[in-house]
């Protein structure tokens, strides 16, 4: 009764947008945080000792060449080779200087370093020419070219992506949507937004904050990522239980197929029911079968009213019991439901030196958020849910925050894990749906797993730190994450592929929201049927024969 | 001041579910309501001169076969004719007599008519077998065997489509999903449904009900219809507006390639980026790539509350600033938005004799629905928003359900509008998507266009009785209707293709929620170019090489 009583006594009416702060909420290609996966490239990557907290990112040469870290790939020979005549036809096609960044006939290593490799430093590719359309036409007439020349390209948006699809692993030709960054309309009564694929999300979203709308798409990267990039790798990110996934709020799409056919399905309808939803291909197709140049998607009114509560609680069990009532007594409102476990929390606490939200240590904690249009209403919800929850001894301790800045604080809690876990040197990420029910269950199997082989424990002799586990309760979207001293072959070994035939074996999916690129494309099996695999490679052949979208990646 | 005020005296807390009586809601394959759109069937009609009050459908004799009335329709002579051995071949293959319905062998004329004529009488096969499995393994192997001898199939569902895609046109087989009718799984934490295609909606939805979720779709043939059968035909309906489409819900799709393949992407996971999202193909392809067995899909908690208020406005520019407003005020809890001109609630006054919900007579009316997890809070909201525009005169009269009975009271002023139209004889039908803005412009050019060539009047003289519109307001979602007292070439000429290219110049669809079947099939070309078709007939190719699918219709 005693928590009970805290939480009516700390209740205020809160109306803020909610803003995490800066350097944990948003990342940019040149940010501090490292990370790493368990594929073979992990290997490759000398642990940083000091962690989040080190200086600015090596340069550029300490990047391995992707082609290095993955030698079973090799250069497809059918591919042109770039030569002074095509940069001259691309320097005519697109007539300004700027769009064409030429690395073959004149020195530009510095420039196109950036292009060749992603914001995590971990993948590289070797392209000399990097391509800047300002138009679906210039798109158009590029991609017809290379497909007739047989050059391969990357499209490429704010290179933001986890995978390493949005660079090249050969020479391919990047195309990179950054001059294509127009809204080109928007409809305050539908609130239909229609906007070039290389709007910045943050630009889109500031944007419609002004017109009381908000983009249905809200992630970590959003300062840097593109609204086309987005959709081209079907991102899911904070919004999602609320609002739903892209394949439903993105109502059309442009983009240009490898012949340089336009295909102009910018619907800006919310129904229509005329022939095949074709677009759909292009959600979450990764830029292997065309390039997304436009979008429109349907934005729901901005909340007015913010709240976040922040609780512990004793068992995983407890924790679903919990989403249940949330999902119950919060209903609409809802709008985040996050999941951390103790360790996870105790880690941010060591790395920051933050005082825990709560006094109290507890193996689980979430994190709901709610918003609404009316700041009072949520208020009472979120008060009734919580007497309930603390009543009925679901959650055993918990604070809901009175301000803005309480609100960004308690966040921090959350988004703050991922770049804690780097503390160490390294961290074996993994980005998986599971069933609720069995969620949390890998995470235990997995550090039992580790714990028993004698490679997980508190000094610099175990090369891992913890296994921890997080994400996205409300969308069934775990990141199960190693923290480590040193990447090392028996870790990853003991890791892979028990991980992934235990997603497998619960029907889970080895990529929730990141989507495959080069890391995951060799573990699609895990989550995919051969059927399933080969209905897809049918729609890779038939949309790019000559397979010069993206190669090497995907399926 | 005194509008408003009738409003706060008239509100109290509404906490019951909406059912609005079922002789307007629902209807059935055997209906008495007539419909009738303005495709070459149309004229094949003979007027049923009582309306809607008629006597039941008449015999099924006569039903106009499709092939009457679409005489350019050749059968397709590289299909094969159903024989004896075929027949033989499925009765062993399916094993129960109750399987197969063999119109070749025995005279099953009568059981068989149903499954060849469509619940609007409008359209009829010529189809010797209905065949219904109860397995997906029985697909698969009618399919195989269907390919590899060519025959053609129609997947049948409820068959309450409205543009004649699930009934046969010449002789091909029926294949009817109702024996396959289990609900599979429902997960209560996350609200994720599995079942099979053959479940009827409204029994899924009643499932859902004793485990507090609903359905995320709503239509007026719950009662007939078929889950999977919603999903091949992208069905739209009532809660849209709040939940989504189907693109966005439906999680996973089980089903069979017309080579017997079976396509198993039946995930049950929210987010699952591994790949093409293949299943999309599926929802709204109408049967013509494959068929779906099974579906899962995230099911939404149920509201406990519900509010319905209707409302008489001055001009259609009102409107909008209601929609907009209610999107403001109502926000996360609006679930219905509804247009109703004043000439379709005139009708229904003329037509059932009720009178209407308000005193004065208006141009334009609305009704608006909420759905929330706390009545107070949503009829404090609901006020307030009501005060809001009766005071900026947005809004010029209104009223407010104060129980279940006045909510369905209120509902049936626009559900009742389709089944009164018909009350002279029939009903010119067009379900148009089109930018809010100028939704109902094409209402008066269409009225004005026959006014002047003067086909509209009052007595018997005129075939035309009224041009009116109505419909979900809130996915601007326009049925545009002719009512009329006779079939009549004239009419005909001056709706068509004047309504087709109207709705191509402002970039509406011509088919927003009713799918193309049959009666679209001519059209597309208004809302889609030829790269689309081209990139459709595609995917069709590579599915269904031999065209066995549903063939005839859809693209």
């Amino acid at each position: 009764m005693a928590t009970s009583a805290r939480f009516c006594a700390s209740l205020r009416r809160i109306s803020v947008p909610r803003q995490v702060s800066p350097s944990l909420q948003r990342f940019r290609p040149a940010t501090r945080v490292r990370w790493a996966t368990t594929s073979a490239s992990a290997e490759g990557h000398t642990p940083n000792e000091k962690g989040s907290e080190a200086s600015g990112p090596p340069p550029p040469k300490t990047i391995k060449l992707t082609s290095e870290t993955y030698p079973e790939l090799q250069r497809n020979s059918n591919f042109a080779k770039l030569t002074q005549e095509h940069v001259k036809h691309f320097q005519e096609l697109l007539g300004s200087e700027s769009a064409v960044i030429d690395g073959l006939s004149r020195d530009a290593s510095e420039d196109i370093e950036s292009f060749n490799s992603d914001w995590m430093r971990k993948y590289r590719g070797q392209t000399k020419l990097v391509l800047k359309p300002q138009s679906t036409q210039d798109v158009s007439s590029i991609l017809k070219y290379c497909n007739e020349q047989k050059l391969a390209v990357v499209p490429q948006g704010g290179n933001t992506g986890l995978v390493g699809g949005s660079v090249p692993v050969f020479d391919e030709i990047v195309i990179n949507l950054q001059r294509m960054n127009k809204i080109r309309s928007f409809d305050e009564v539908s609130g239909i937004l229609v906007a070039d694929a290389g709007v910045i999300l943050e630009v889109a979203d500031n944007y419609l904050a002004e017109k009381k709308h908000i983009f249905p798409l809200d992630l970590g990267a959003k300062g840097s990522c593109q609204i086309g990039g987005n959709v081209a790798t079907n991102a899911g990110g904070l919004r999602l239980l609320r609002y739903g996934s892209l394949h439903g709020n993105v109502l059309g799409i442009e983009a240009v197929l490898p012949d340089g056919t336009i295909m102009n399905d910018l619907s800006t309808l919310r129904k229509n029911n005329t022939g095949y939803d074709l677009k759909q291909l292009f959600i979450g197709g990764e830029g292997t079968i065309g390039i997304i140049t436009g979008i429109s998607i349907i934005c729901p009114r901005r909340s007015e009213a913010i709240n976040v509560a922040y609780f512990g609680l004793e068992s995983y069990e407890q924790v679903q019991k919990a989403f249940i009532e949330a999902k119950n007594q919060l209903s609409e409102i809802l709008s985040a439901f996050e999941l951390m476990d103790g360790r996870s929390q105790k880690i941010v606490n060591t790395v920051t030196g933050k005082k825990f939200p709560l006094e109290g240590e507890y193996p689980f904690y979430c994190l709901i958020e709610t918003s609404g249009s009316n700041a009072d209403h949520d208020s009472e919800k979120l008060q009734n849910f919580l007497e309930h929850v603390i009543e009925s001894s679901v959650v055993s301790d918990g604070v809901l925050a009175e301000n803005k800045t309480q609100i960004q604080d308690l966040w921090t809690y959350r988004e703050g894990i991922s770049e804690c876990l780097g503390h160490w040197g390294g961290v074996y990420k993994y980005d998986l749906s599971l069933p609720i029910s069995v969620l949390y269950d890998l995470v235990n199997d997995v550090r039992d797993r580790l714990t028993e082989a004698g490679v997980v424990g508190n000094d610099d002799s175990f090369p891992a730190v913890d296994v921890v586990g997080y994400g996205h309760m409300g969308d069934a979207n775990l990141h199960l994450n190693v923290a480590v001293r040193r990447y090392d072959k028996k870790v990853e070994k003991l890791l892979e592929p028990f991980v992934y035939e235990w997603v497998q074996r619960h029907n889970g999916s080895i990529s929730a929201e990141h989507g495959l690129g080069i890391a995951k494309k060799a573990y699609i099996g895990y989550s995919r049927d051969e059927t399933m695999l080969k209905l897809m490679k049918q729609v890779k052949d038939l949309y790019d024969p000559n397979g010069i979208m993206n190669p090497y990646k995907y399926i």
